[in-house]
Formats: structure tokens, C-alpha cells, sequence
């Protein structure tokens, strides 16, 4: 079974915004066996719209139209699929009075133009949306002619996504073949994507019925997407349950999440489990650590704070780092980052103290502390440990990459 | 003129990766005056490709190709589109010589496989790939059959996009019609996207020369994309000036760019101007705000640092508020983001202190405190000016809602 995806709406067509639905709905296609051949966008021009729905009807088995279900003269959608398949429109009288009840509930009058969403394609199944006004609507045919499953849903997000998974999935399951697909994304930290598919490739092309899919995520993360069809799920999940295990034995402490969570949320969970607490003192990254940190819910359990100290005097005031350190060895120096740890984990009395100091660019760089160059420290108040790496890139990814090293040492500080 | 964009390749077909190069070749078009009218997403199956390529030339003016053009069987770009058009390819022996030395210089040896990146299609220019190995192609069709432009181009977008602009462009300029395009870009904040529609409709409706789109950004930022075309760049950019000096008529100092600024940039800009300083304390932005303001290259000179708070202890510790401050109103109060903006200027020697306090949720609202809510202070050591809020949204929005406003608030005292 494959599908075809169409996003309908000029505005996909300018250089501002993307569809990016489909993304969704080909997770949940692929979830249900299907595999989607193509993905097209076209515009609110009747002629277009029509020829490519016949394109879509005559290639696919699964075709999605993704807007231009509203009230206005652009929205064309449902005339136009209903003009491909040489079928008519009707207007459903209980949608109209639906309609007119929604703008009564705000107190606003109807105009008559809304009437056109209540316009449904002979034989369709309509789809209640229970979060805007254009519902959507849910063709089988099964008859000389084929086997297709074409489905009509609104564009904005919420309104598809509730859509989909609420009424057009158990319609799917009913109609599509029954199989079972198991998946998981495992993660690895700091380790570069070519090198992560080197290592990884022997593995993966000895477990051929598992689908492997090698992705680079932000800087300092590799994901591992695994994917594997079977009878059952127990089958399926054991295949790729095994192709997993035997990626952990070789990336072995480099791999940080074995179901798709991200580095902060593993740190606390780590954390959480020990009841430790965390600070951190940032220069060059400027408070992106702790964005990061505090981005995951539930974090000042183990997050108590820190200090953003971009310039020296802070430093000092701040995280207490002594002025003759920053003027001996400079403001980038594994001597002040580890200053900044421990000067953060006194001032904040947490179990943990970080601290980050480099060169994020454009500028600022020298011969002998080049752009890129950053100084990672972590202290737990026995003993300081200092990573000092020089990382690619412009400005934004070489604080995103010092962020999850910083991150990462905690992390094996805590699995050790 | 017509274009469609065509990005090949089965990885874009997941739900993980998507093509994002047709941005950045729809913004290139339409300042050449080529409007794209589809955008398909194909794999690498020979039948669904020529499929494709034979729609699209028949639809199209300009048809591109991206991706696929690499060494591996999977690669099927040029032998499709040369299937196509009828036309033969030919191995071209200094593309193999360019491609050997490529290898060599890194001290490899190449295999026989990269030698299909030389293949070209009959008539083709070689388009050369400064930054890979797969060179492009660009077909320029004009006989009884008639008159047509195709591109392939390599998938990675630096690759993309310097081919695009160094060798694509200066050939579409002397093909197609000569036109003038101008176009600016205005931002407004903390005003909905509704509303902001509802009041800029009356004046862009009387432009209609102007091509006017409004998008919502980030939260608390509203766009307006102004694009005009002319016989003369200066009457396109006359006609987009106009309607822009009405739209800053209405929305007055709610417009925080005119020419597509980030409100990180506006506001460093005018701390730059004054010769003054900033620091924050943050606690439910937990460092968001500082990783904003330090996202722009430069801003060492005006942004000293700061703290995050997060708990309460560090709110007294770090940035001097009493503690009885925080029992006797609650750390979420209009009397701790005075003291937090207070108490970090004093600390950190600034012209101007930033104080954030709120709720981001989703845990930890009450029926008097709920999510959403949040108190943004900024002092200057004369007086403290505290807005009080209730953003909407989940975590992540409310937290870019509040660095939002906090910016606004030091960008405005600014202006004034």
C-alpha cells in the first residue's frame, strides 16, 4: 500500500511558510504499513488542484488533501476532488445548523459563504472537527474501478491531528491489512554522524528486516531510527530489540537514549534518581545550558540556577573565580572554567557545579585560542574535571555543541 | 513563468526529514519574477522519478532538481531526467580527472561507482561543485517543442546553494524577462496575529501593487512580508515604502523592525547606540532570555551576564532579593521582579536590570497564580516599571512570550 500526501494553499508556495503536516501523518501512515511515495503542494488555482488529484488517484492507493476546506472563494478542495471523481456535492443540512450554532455560541452571525463547508462529496463519510468549523471528510471506493481510501482534512495542525487519530485512524485499521510495526530511536552523544554510520554499518546490514535510518540531530547527537514489521508485535519488537542491544555493545556509554529522549531530559532523570542538584556558570554560551536544562518540566527539582557571566568582572562577582586567575591564564583556560564549576557549586550549594568558558565566534578568536575553542567543567566538590574541545561551525552550533558536552559530562559522571 | 520544485531522495519521504532548499529557491524565483506553482517530494524509484520529471515538464517553465545526483545506485537523477527528455548521457572525461583529484588530494582512492557523477546530459551545462563532488546540470530547452529551463542540483543545501547563486542565477538573469522586485519586511510585537491582520488589512488592501503576506513569528512577533515589482527597481521600491510608512502610521511604536531584524538584534542595537549596559535575572526563562540576547555576534558589549534563579534560595543569593520579600508575596509576585531587576543591575554594575518571575507550567499553577502567569520588571536605578502578564500556550510559548515582552520593555524605555 503506498499514499500520496497534498498540501493545498498558496501560501505553502511562498518562501515563508512549509507544510510540515506531513510529517505527522506519515509517521501514522507508516505505523498502519503504508509508505508514502510522494508529497506534493499546490496552490488555490482550480486547474492545478484538479489535475493533481487525478495525478494522486491514478498513483496511490492512500490519498490525503490537506486544506482549502474553508468558507472562502479559494477554498477548492472539495469541488475539485469531487469533480476528479466525477462525483457531486451536497449540502448536509445538520452541518449548517452545526455551523450556525458555533457562531451563535461567540454571538456572531454567520455569514452565508460559511454554508459552502457544509458541502459533502456523494458517498463520504463526514468528519466531525471539533476544533474549527470546516469539517473534514472520508472516501472508500471499492468497486470496478479500484481500491483507493481518500481523505479530505482541514490544515491547521491541532484541527488534522485531532482529526486523523480521532476518526480517520480506526476507519484505517478497519480497512488496511493488520500488521504489526515496532520502532525505537536510540541516541549517541558527541560522536560525528559519518563516524557513528562507519561503526554502525555492519551491524544494522546484518539485521536486514529491521528498517535503520541514520540521522545527525543537533550538534553532538546522532539518532539511530529503528523500525521493524512483523505477524505479531512481540516479533517485531524482539527484531528490533536485538538490532538495539547490539548497537549499545559497540557504542556502548556514548549512548545516552534508548527511546528517543533527549540529553536534557536523561541528565535529569539522572539526577533525579541520585537527588542531586546542578548549577552552572556560562560565559560563551550565554544561558543556552540553562535554557536547555530548565526547558524540561519538573526541573527545579535538580536545576537550582546559575550565573550567565559573559563579562569578566561577573566572573568574579557572580561565580567567584579570583581576577588574578582570569589575568594569568585568560578569560578562555581550563584554569577558569574550573574556577567558574567550583565557584558556582559554592555559591549555589548544589552537589554539582558546571562551568563554560570559549570562543563562540565570529569574532574574538586568535592563533592561539581559535573560534571554536570552549573549556567544559565539571565539579562535585572532591575533584574538577576539564574537557577542552575545539568545535566546528558558526556561532549558534558551537554553543549548541558546548552545551552537550557540558551536558554529556554530567551525564557520565552520574552513570559511573 | 512557472516553476516546480522537485527534492528527490526516500529519506524525504520519512517522518524525520523534509525538504527545506525549496525556501531558499522560492525566495530566489520570485526575485526573479517566477512564481512556484508545485512542489513534489519523490523517492529514489526510477518509475515514480521519470513519472514525475514528465509531469512537471509539462506543467512547468522552470523545473528543479534536487538531490539524487551522488555516486550510489540510488542515484537516479540524471539518467531520469536524460530518460525524460530523450537524450543521451555522456561520461565527460575532465569531470572523472576533477573527481580523481578530489580523492586524491585527501590521500583516497576513488571508486569506480563516482565516476557516474560525470555523467552528462546532451546539451547540459556543467554547473561545478565547489563544496562536494556532485556536479549540477542546467538545460536550457528552446525549439518547436518549446521553451523550457531544467536545473539539477546537488541535495546538500551549502552545496544548493552556492551552486545556485554563483552559477544558476547570472544564467536565469539573461534568460528570463527582466524585472524589478523590492521587498522589506516589517515586525510589530506583543500584538496577536488576528488583530494585527484585522488592522493592517484596511491599509494593505488600498496597496494592492504590494504583495503583502502577514505571518505570526515567534510568540509576541507578528510579520509583515512587503513585496512589490516595477519597471524600475526605485518605483518597486517606492510602492513598498509607501505601504510600509502607512503600516508604522498605525502600528506605531509597536513596529520593532523594518527591514526584518530580530528583536535580539533591535535591542542590542539600541543598548549599542546609548553606550549602556543589561543584565537579567531569570527564573521561569531559566536562562532563555540571556541565550536570546547572546545569540547575537557582538553582544559581549553591551550584555554583561546575569543569573538564573530558579530556586528561591538564589534568587537572594545571586541576585540580593530579601527573603522575606519572597514569603510575605510569593516568589511569582510584581515585588520580586522589582527586586530580581533591581538587585542584578546593583550586582552587575549595569545601566539596566532585567527581573522575570512566572509560571511556565505545565505543574505549579494555582486558581490566583496560574500557568501562564508572569511578572517582567526592568530598573535603571531611578525607577523599576513591572508589566504583568498571562501568556498563553505550553511551556516552551510561554517562556518565548516572556523574553519577549521583557525585550520589548527595555527596547521601548529605549526609544522613549
Amino acid at each position: 500500500m503506498n499514499a500520496e500526501i497534498i498540501a493545498i494553499g498558496s501560501e505553502l508556495l511562498t518562501p515563508h511558510r512549509m507544510d510540515t503536516n506531513s510529517l505527522f501523518l506519515t509517521a501514522k501512515l507508516n505505523e498502519l504499513g503504508v509508505e508514502v511515495s510522494f508529497k506534493t503542494v499546490v496552490g488555490d488555482r482550480r486547474a492545478d488542484l484538479v489535475s493533481t488529484a487525478r495525478i494522486a488517484l491514478a498513483r496511490a492507493d492512500v490519498v490525503i488533501f490537506m486544506g482549502g476546506l474553508g468558507p472562502t472563494e479559494d477554498d477548492l478542495t472539495r469541488e475539485c476532488v469531487a469533480e476528479t471523481l466525477g462525483r457531486k456535492l451536497q449540502r448536509h443540512a445538520r452541518i449548517v445548523e452545526d455551523l450556525r450554532a458555533r457562531f451563535a455560541s461567540r454571538g456572531w452571525k454567520m455569514s452565508e459563504n460559511n454554508e459552502r463547508q457544509a458541502d459533502v462529496i456523494t458517498g463520504a463519510d463526514v468528519l466531525e472537527n471539533k476544533r474549527g468549523s470546516a469539517p473534514g471528510q472520508f472516501i472508500h471506493i471499492n468497486d470496478e474501478n479500484g481500491n483507493a481510501i481518500i481523505i479530505l482534512l482541514p490544515g491547521p495542525p491541532h484541527e488534522l491531528k485531532a482529526m486523523f487519530e480521532e476518526q480517520c485512524l480506526p476507519r484505517l485499521q478497519t480497512l488496511l491489512p493488520r500488521q504489526s510495526i515496532a520502532a525505537r530511536e536510540l541516541k549517541v552523544a558527541m560522536i560525528g554522524e559519518s563516524m557513528a554510520d562507519k561503526r554502525a554499518a555492519p551491524i544494522y546490514k546484518a539485521h536486514p528486516l529491521v528498517e535503520t535510518t541514520i540521522l545527525a540531530g543537533s550538534p553532538g547527537e546522532v539518532q539511530f531510527h529503528l523500525r521493524a514489521r512483523a505477524e505479531s508485535l512481540e516479533e517485531a519488537q524482539k527484531r528490533v530489540d536485538t538490532l538495539a542491544t547490539a548497537l549499545e555493545d559497540e557504542f556502548d556509554d556514548a549512548v545516552f537514549a534508548s527511546n528517543g529522549e533527549s540529553m536534557e531530559q536523561i541528565v535529569g532523570y539522572y539526577l533525579g534518581m541520585r537527588s542531586a542538584t546542578l548549577a552552572a556558570a556560562e560565559s560563551c554560551t550565554g544561558g543556552m545550558l540553562a535554557e536547555r536544562i530548565t526547558s524540561v518540566p519538573g526541573s527545579s527539582r535538580y536545576f537550582l540556577g546559575g550565573a550567565v557571566v559573559y563579562d569578566n568582572s561577573l566572573k568574579s562577582e557572580l561565580a567567584g573565580v579570583p581576577a588574578i586567575l582570569i589575568a594569568e591564564h585568560g578569560a578562555v583556560s581550563s584554569q577558569v572554567a574550573a574556577a567558574l564549576a567550583e565557584g558556582i557549586r559554592t555559591r549555589c550549594k548544589t552537589t554539582f557545579g558546571i562551568g563554560i568558558t570559549g570562543i563562540a565566534g565570529p569574532g574574538g578568536g586568535s592563533e592561539e585560542k581559535p573560534v571554536g575553542l570552549v573549556f567544559h567543567a565539571l565539579a562535585n566538590g572532591k575533584n574538577t574535571e576539564v574537557v577542552e574541545r575545539k568545535f566546528p561551525g558558526d556561532r549558534d552550533r558551537i554553543r549548541q555543541w558546548a552545551t552537550q558536552q557540558a551536558l554529556d559530562m554530567v551525564r557520565r559522571k552520574l552513570m559511573g
